[in-house]
């Protein structure tokens, strides 16, 4: 089954209407998932594939989403690089020793996909069973700046402070860094990929904190190389660096087939910067799922003329789903692009 | 005295090396600032116009700055438009009321600048008394949405879910929040001219998380207005839209003098985008000040050749300083630019 719309406009081939899948889709709101979420802790939920599973497939049904996405944490792999974190009640994740220096950066280990977070892949297979060809899986990985900052920052930040001052003070330890994440990711994305993910998706969701120059010196060549690394024949790579729209002439260097833009841009100004040889996926902002329906309607209505009818457009949001979202709203979203956007 | 380095920049006149200032040269940073922070609480700081003058005094010599810029908070005008907020230890500003419907925006009073914030101007006329005509004196304020967006989400926030929701749900309340915001932004600006402030800064700090579509909606009408009603005769009007490289197209709407570019896009491109009718102000990465000297001056010189010596250029971060900067940095900064450029 390779005949889905999600992934024929990935490869920018005539769909009947834009297929539509939404960042964060398996996610806190909704009454499904705060109903195991209650009952099981975030981390010990991501290493039960059963559970994985489950939360994976709930919006499948419920919204009506063109694809599934694997339901995981960015973080995970972090545990087999010999890496410790937990996630602190409302304070997100929490690093126990930050990687600052060159000794820290050389005990990083590379992982073995399927012992060290073998339950993702576990999970991947349960999801496949379970869809039985109805719709695609989605396998993702943070990129490696993402994971670095997490890593150097020793949790989410606000200024990139730590992460940065490494990049500037020891380019060098930091292009180790970069060089072994990137090694992790290939081998954690490729095992997805042989689990039966039928796209990729790397999220750079830090990435938007740093200027052209140091984009181009620090993080580019990471990423392509991952990106050139993936076993990915037929399965379409896309790669999503939020808060990146002044990047985008230097991200579509990276690769891929699909390029994700969040909402700070105009999808027809992105897709003429990124070019058409790029399906381009997005870019409703999130917090516009507050608006009345009408409202959210126009503002599909809108990113779709934009796209202005040409192959290659994979609708999304700009970024994820925030938890207060109200779900009969994400429902009449997905509903709007598949009926506004019907060929 | 209006020839000033700084001032004339502004003006896009010739000048003999460029000018620098720093956004948040005063404070954390330095000892000084530290020293009377330690005794002193920071709205008492504010309120008092000898300590709000020593301290906006302190990096003129200590760094070596171009002009000084008056030190106050952005949320100083809330008390007079009855919105009471404190700043809770670690926390940033806490608003004690969020202001989320139509019976509380109509209860917000349009400040009389002079006997609510008149510590402000008091503190601009110390100043210019002290500098004796050695180096011009900034005056500044939030930009209508960044206040709008402190006082609607209580604080500060991550994805301004509660702003754009009242945007979108209410936009007539909206509007009438954006506008009574404009009034209380012209009149502190008009008092702070008439005090002696030789130059105005509006700070959009948290306008960058909007699309080019919700801005030109949303935002650009009311700071169009508020730079229109401005007496701002000779004296240049910048405006900072922090995170706004995707909306410089509309920005430069907005009318004023210089426009202030974060460090996210190169200098070039955004005074291109802008047109030359403007001066810049920009673009240094704040977190690069905790480079070695060596890579900070080749980041000077980057920033300087894509200015290309034309007229009409003044240096600055692309954000605030940073708490943690090493003091020798900052000069060091500030001496690279005046050597690397030096006519």
């Amino acid at each position: 089954m390779n005949d889905y719309r999600f992934l024929k406009a990935c490869r920018r081939e005539p769909v009947d209407c834009t297929p539509v899948w939404l960042m964060r889709q398996a996610g806190r709101y909704m009454a499904e998932y705060r109903a195991i979420r209650s009952k099981t802790p975030f981390l010990q939920m991501c290493k039960t594939p059963e559970l994985a599973a489950e939360v994976t497939l709930q919006p499948v049904d419920k919204i009506g989403v063109d694809a599934a996405i694997i339901f995981a944490d960015i973080l995970l792999p972090l545990e087999g690089m010999g890496i410790g974190f937990e996630f602190a009640a409302n304070e997100g994740p929490v690093i126990h020793e930050p990687v600052r220096d060159r000794a820290a950066v050389e005990k990083i280990k590379i992982i073995d996909p399927d012992t060290d977070v073998g339950y993702v892949m576990e999970a991947i297979r349960l999801v496949r069973k379970e869809l039985e060809g109805r719709l695609p899986v989605i396998g993702f990985s943070g990129a490696p700046f993402t994971l670095a900052s997490y890593i150097v920052e020793g949790g989410g930040s606000r200024n990139y402070q730590y992460v940065k001052s490494l990049a500037y003070n020891d380019p060098e330890t930091f292009h180790l860094l970069m060089d072994k994440i990137g090694q992790v990711v290939t081998v954690y994305l490729n095992a997805q990929i042989r689990a039966g993910a039928q796209a990729v998706q790397l999220f750079d969701s830090w990435v938007g904190c740093l200027g052209p120059g140091d984009y181009e010196t620090y993080v580019l060549p990471h990423t392509k190389k991952v990106i050139a690394g993936l076993d990915a024949d037929g399965v379409p790579v896309i790669h999503f660096a939020n808060g990146g729209s002044t990047l985008l002439h230097l991200i579509e260097q990276a690769g891929g087939d699909v390029i994700s833009v969040d909402w700070r841009v105009n999808l027809d100004d992105a897709w003429t910067r990124i070019g058409e040889d790029y399906a381009i996926q997005g870019n409703f902002d999130p917090v516009a799922l507050f608006a009345p329906v009408d409202e959210i309607r126009r503002r599909v209505q809108e990113i779709l003329d934009r796209a202005g009818g040409r192959p290659g457009h994979v609708f999304n949001l700009g970024h994820g789903i925030l938890p207060e979202t109200p779900v009969d709203h994400v429902r009449a979203l997905v509903e709007a692009v598949h009926e506004l956007s019907a060929r």
